[in-house]
């Protein structure tokens, strides 16, 4: 932490915030400046947002945080890049492309069955779908819940394909485990930290999703939640951001890939679909996403969008993803991966 | 819904949308245009999203939602403007503006007796305390969880101020339900909708704070999950949103209050603390949502800020909160409003 | 400005940057960490942005300003509130609640003369009007150029009243100026260097109006240009930024009034019209504004909105206005201003 | 446009919006709904601003325009996708990957002339180099004017790279032109429209950057400003927008890519440089932005970006970009592309 001192604050504001900073088990370090005073505070970084209160001392100006909050997720602490085996052989994070793809919506049984089909034919290797909806309307579908857990279970079966599925509940997390090979934090829940505590303490990977308007320092925070519960195997998923732009439903953050690489070892996840949300967008953020470096996707495939329950607009058909599949191979070689 | 065909979409493309609206029980207009048409689908607007996969359909460029997608919470539907009692004698939405005063956690007896007594002394009607703290980072301070309840419950048997207090997790329900006079339901949760949906169910007003960046649309969706249940006293909370200016923690909508006075019955708080993350912004900002016609403020404050584990720079100490509210009874006169 | 050091960087990265910072006339001072180094650079802080391409040696892992960068705007160079006299008479920054009312555009001389008469009978001192305007397509009304300036000039011989006006193009300043008591800046042009120091070198009050995406520091920044080529009669005016919210054409950023009266000495004016984009939002907003402590307003007012050339759906009927005004004074005296 | 009324709105009202639609010169079209009545405008898009007003009106809800305003930048004027030629050989738009490469301004003759020959030789067909400079602060390096576009000519001369340089005032077109191959307008200027109407008039390729906070429409409409007075060699430029994240400069929008291609026929360059603000997050963006179908690039390289006089932390090194553009040529071979 640096703690700014305003301009003209004397010698008394000084000596109070120094003391401060001890009283906190911190060491005081003075940079005398020409026009004002500025403190650095030295000691472990966690716990530090304490300091944060000095602003309301008379003579503070401003604190500002140096080092990044985080830790368990930081390349800091653990520089090999972490993979995480979701079935055998089915690795996140090494030199796979992961492609999970399936409906936004678990609907019926002919409708699971036909699209995990459908997908695995196209070269994807994880089911997607979703049995507890959240949705922003109470009148909206709200999933076939543990029905629909059970037919997820059941495309497994059939397909081989590993299943991945939110929870929105701390409440169901049990529920969930007892289906599903990844459990899914969705963009609202990314800050539910009973949710994230509860899926610290289970033995499923996580595939954690950025909220709407999630910082990047946030979202590693949300993963510390996670991992400081003692389960490490999260994967980190962008899924668009809230921006003024209405040409698409949210912006794809692309450029996170790169910023995360730098800043933590977890895999990382994209999600064109919620990220665009119209299906003529998808393949092309694809293709970006590979080249930027991203372990893996995550898209909504509908064997008939038009008359989806959920997101028919960003859900491609199965011969548009098929066709997709084969043009990502190309970008997946570049790259050094294998699809 | 409207309905806009592509430029040069065929007879056949137009056919197709018609069948589907009347599959789903709407009645298609269609309204032949210059360069392109534009289909009409009449009906009942609840449940209206299913037509939204029709953009899935190749002749349709976009579907455009005009009516607003709540029910309960519109003045469509219920003119009067909803006043909530949360405690014999105080009443949100009527002619007091009321004050919500208090630390961010509570963090001992000592401090939360201390703050009771001087923002009653002050003027403020309703207690606030967090004893659940969602906070971004797990090594920061959690909150006392039911000691810290307990705690509430004593300083409001001391003052006579009910209680306001958050929820995080559904289980917790009926734990703080047992304590609290007001629910409140943060900003990070504000699309937890199994938390909503159990606040639906009980008899306790809530107090919905926005979410960083949810739409007022998205917003007032929120509180039609906790309506639709049964519960009718909820209370909105504008708390800041998430813009790229740094000057202020977030950016306080105050157009949010003429915005959800024209489109909602439900009472409207205002929280100037976390919006602007500065005490010294805190003053001018109750002003300024009094005078924009908020029924009530949410306010932060700390006997001793410097050392507040939780939210310090943005506490007011006491004797600043009580020049305030002198200033604000002012206001409150010239809005026909009594503190 | 802070120079914060990666992790593990050894004594010859750190040797190297003080190198650089002594290089650049500075003087470094550095702080050991527990886990890396910080170095702070001491020194006048004009200028200091050169310090920012450190961030491209190997060692470095972030550079962290620490001062404003701007002087002339500060408060810290002058203490007293800057006050602007428009015309005899009429000073903003004061105990005099300064309004600014009229058409979006100039449009006709009944239509400009009718407007000024009726806003000068509510109580309005400045009469504003566009006659060069920015739209955004070229498509749309452009205004009616020197022929709207030469109506303006005629409505303020009829009432007496100053005008306020944009200019758009550094060409035109001279002309502008010619007939204008107060040139405006908009939005789109805050960062149009070339006019701003244009406006710096004439004997002209202007009306800095703040963009949709400009950071108040950016904001000030802009201020410095005109303030630093000689002109000191600069009025800031916040109209909105641009967030993801649609329910307004922008969002007031009211926080901005007490961030800017901590930061500067210059007057504030607030433009509630184009940050709502709805005439019904306004008045409250006008409240609010004044109650948060502003210095003026700015309000579109037209006595036919149905029929404006631009901005009707938020300019209000003169009616409207002349109400508004008679609450507004209600404000003003709490805040100690008359209207 | 469509016009949707209010609830309970009755027939005078209906009749007195048919009656203005009528006197604009368009047909209306009500469709009778269940809770309210909704009318379509029927007639030619452009102009239709004016019909906006009509939410002026007592009976009116809103008014939702159907049609993009702009049209010769639409793919409905023109089918073909606009191919820009800025030098004999040096075509955007078609099968050749454009990279145009150089440092942010212009410093010194050697600096420049060392820096096109780098570029040259690791494949960049144009040189970029900022002669004039809009710095957001007065203090900041203002560039070296003429003398800096005489010192990109000579680069020109020695390596027969085209050039690209900014125009900041609409006084200095022809000054600029005299030296140019490509006119560039800046992200703060994209709504300067006196400007763009300028370069409207000149027989040179344009390439317009997107402002931090345009939305693509707008983008479009400023392209359309230029389009409309004449030249049609306009090439389109995202460069990040402004969001709540700081851990880039900006936000790379990439999904503009494939928007931009579904709505206009120019061609579309990523600036990837000002959009992260760090150098190391430039390569990963470019070969995303070719991956999801740019058609150049335009990225600051600096032979000592620790000594840059601006933007030196986003800029390349010549080794590093050496290196990028190697790995790029095998992006642009997926995609049909050569570089």
């Amino acid at each position: 932490m640096i703690i700014v001192m305003r301009h003209g604050a004397g010698k008394e504001a000084l000596a109070e915030v120094k003391n401060r900073i001890r009283e906190y088990g911190y060491k005081p370090h003075v940079i005398h400046g020409e026009t004002r005073n500025v403190i650095g505070a030295i000691g472990d970084e966690r716990g530090k947002s304490v300091l944060q209160a000095l602003e309301s001392l008379p003579g503070v100006e401003s604190v500002v945080p140096i080092l990044k909050p985080y830790k368990l997720a930081s390349k800091e602490v653990k520089l090999q890049r972490t993979s995480v085996e979701i079935a055998p052989g089915v690795v996140v994070g090494g030199d796979q492309l992961i492609v999970m793809a399936g409906p936004c919506s678990v609907e019926s049984q002919e409708q699971i069955i036909e699209t995990a089909h459908a997908v695995k034919a196209a070269g994807a290797t994880v089911l997607r779908g979703g049995a507890f909806k959240p949705r922003s309307s109470p009148y909206s579908f709200q999933g076939m819940e543990e029905e629909g857990l059970k037919l997820l279970a059941l495309a497994r079966e059939e397909t081989g394909l590993p299943i991945v599925t939110e929870v929105v509940n701390p409440r169901d997390v049990d529920l969930v485990a007892k289906y599903a090979d990844v459990m899914q934090v969705g963009a609202r829940n990314v800050q539910n930290f009973a949710l994230l505590k509860m899926l610290g303490k289970i033995d499923k990977p996580v595939l954690l999703k950025r909220g709407m308007a999630t910082t990047i320092q946030e979202f590693l925070m949300s993963a510390e939640y996670i991992l400081s519960e003692g389960n490490q195997r999260v994967m980190l998923c962008e899924r668009g951001i809230r921006t003024f732009e209405t040409a698409t439903r949210n912006t794809l953050d692309i450029s996170a890939i790169p910023v995360l690489r730098e800043q933590t070892h977890l895999p990382i996840i994209i999600d064109p679909s919620h990220a665009t949300g119209h299906a003529s967008l998808v393949p092309s953020m694809c293709y970006a996403s590979v080249a930027a470096g991203c372990d893996g996707l995550i898209v909504e495939v509908h064997p008939h969008p038009e008359v989806a329950a959920s997101d028919g607009p960003q859900s491609l058909r199965p011969e548009v993803f098929t066709e997709m599949m084969a043009k990502l191979a190309e970008f997946a070689a570049v790259v050094g991966k294998t699809l």
